[in-house]
């Protein structure tokens, strides 16, 4: 497989306001000159590896196959938490062994995983506050390059990667309980329930319950309601959403990723 | 026309916290792995058209000839608003029909405009609240993997699309009468009073009122005052801007988007 | 040297809330199509040339050889200051002459400087306040072309540019003392202290003040602490760097750029 103009999206914790994204990317250039670099978000808060995890389990397909997909939330970097090289889908994930990819092996999209061990790999040079830059990059790129999986270290069974506590949704008669996952730039409540986990087909939506707050009203776009009133709709990565036209809801509710979240359904609802 | 290589900007109000921003990059790789996709903005202020209609006026021509630019604030997203595909100065603009094009439309740069019809662009796996992940973007990589516009859908004529409401630039005897248009990063306030419209030639300038404050220093750097002294200039858009040297104007004088302006002129302004 | 596809790395004190870095994109795609653009940072605080120069410093040689970086933190705009092009270990920097290169000049890794003086490069179109993208971007895309940094005008002495006073580490009797240079997305705190300078081998530190504050617990990794203890490091730059395990040190130090830092030391710590 040869990929010189191999796409490379980024996910991490770092921000925008200091140098290491970019840093970051003068590894990938070094490895790759030809790669095509996309931010998918810097934005993970600090050390977060659910969000990380809820990030590339949503964006990834977004690509096409043959992407690799660096993802950086390391809160145990330089550590003996290896760094893994995933695959499948059509798409490759270089990450530590953290969690991070925990969500894509739950959604059975992983086939391979391999441990980076390669000497060559980890030179006298590494920084060890810093193997985004100095190992994950470098594997990102040999990847890109055309290299194979199987050439950075030994392969590792599924059931032995770290896995993230994600809170399940619960689903019962009549109801499915889960999280708020995320407020969005627009002030969105995204949560943990999928739609089409459970054969949701619109009908049967009866209402949302959040903090004191009950939501009777499924739309299937935001302007839909009177500007600044609260609705709930499927969102663009097939969760359930709780917005208001024109207005930020998670101010209007007062809500924070991981308050609770009840969808009561008309039919049944197990899983 | 083939346009490998094809530039596509991109401005929209998702900000940088989500992964949205990438996924729209993704869309658009999917339908052009070559194009070079280049940030103008993502901190339109949400729902905001009028800023993104100001911020593609000002910026477009800063791209070579041939450049796409992609413009998503979107509030009626999934609701029967058209998407627009314009063309005129050597540029294209994909947009949905809300105002985002007017200012180009009020400055002659608008040649042609189509509505997007086509129904392999409205694939039933289209998210009703992300159009400018599942149809915009599709949409701009086609042409710029070569598209005509009259591909996609029928031709609008100029006068029927939507166009925003911008406090028009009074021009009275002896002074313009605008408004503060936006605060940038630095705290320099931009007006909606472009100085050549008016044939200005910098020694009309008597001096500029705002917020009961009146700054007679006209000048054509920041390094010409004091620091943290105000000052007028043309911007590099060539708008009246206030400023100061090394210092947040807006913060000094407490002003805000909206905010009454008055450019005091010694000779005639008629327009 | 012919060299289409060479990256271009930016440095700005523009932020992401303006169209200013996608303008000055616009203008470098225009002198050099094929060029790779690649965001080092745009978040150097406003007018902060010495933070610029640390940045510059610490990230040019992520990238590889033939980079051009452009830095633009200018609140001289327009005025009388020149425009440097200057070369070394393999490098191109275009920047303002006010002390952005003068770090690199102190590292000895500047072999040559010339100013911008060629009439072609100031046409009457240059907007007084955006030099960025009406002079320099069209300098570093003719140096991206293949252009030779001697044809744009005369060669300039090292000791004949602009310095900036960057407060010196001084190296007493048992200690180094030096200052806080930045905080950084995570909190960590990023001195102005170069652990290789004095041939430090880690062995020799003993513990290090800030605030009225004493850490003597240095490690080379963040989790090699209790979550939320502070620890010292040796930073990816290479540089004294306070911080906590998973939380944001310089809220928990109440410290800010310019606040005094001792290192103690073991050993010998003269220069």
């Amino acid at each position: 497989m040869d990929n010189p103009s191999a796409i490379i999206t980024l996910t991490t914790d770092f921000g925008l306001r200091d140098p290491y994204v970019g840093q970051l990317k003068g590894a990938l250039l070094k490895g790759c000159p030809a790669c095509i670099l996309i931010d998918l978000t810097h934005a993970v808060p600090p050390w977060d590896v659910m969000t990380a995890a809820f990030t590339i389990r949503t964006s990834y397909a977004c690509f096409p196959a043959g992407a690799i997909h660096l993802i950086v939330v390391d809160p145990g970097v330089g550590t003996l938490r290896p760094i893994l090289v995933a695959a499948g889908d059509g798409h490759f994930f270089v990450a530590p062994d953290n969690g991070i990819l925990s969500l894509l092996a739950v959604d059975r999209k992983i086939e391979t995983i391999h441990r980076v061990e390669r000497p060559d790999f980890f030179p006298a040079t590494v920084s060890p506050t810093f193997h985004g830059r100095d190992v994950m990059a470098p594997v990102a790129a040999a990847l890109a390059r055309g290299g194979n999986p199987a050439e950075f270290g030994p392969s590792v069974a599924l059931q032995n990667i770290r896995m993230v506590q994600v809170p399940p949704v619960v689903a019962e008669a009549g109801c499915l309980r889960g999280q708020v996952q995320r407020i969005d730039h627009f002030g969105n409540v995204r949560t943990t329930i999928r739609a089409g986990r459970f054969g949701f087909d619109g009908a049967s939506f009866v209402c949302l319950d959040i903090k004191g707050r009950r939501i009777s009203r499924l739309t299937a776009t935001y302007d839909e309601v009177d500007a600044g009133s609260l609705l709930v709709l499927v969102d663009s990565d097939g969760y359930f959403e709780i917005a208001a036209n024109r207005a930020n809801a998670a101010e209007i509710i007062d809500c924070a990723p991981g308050d609770g979240v009840i969808v009561h359904l008309a039919g049944k609802a197990s899983p």
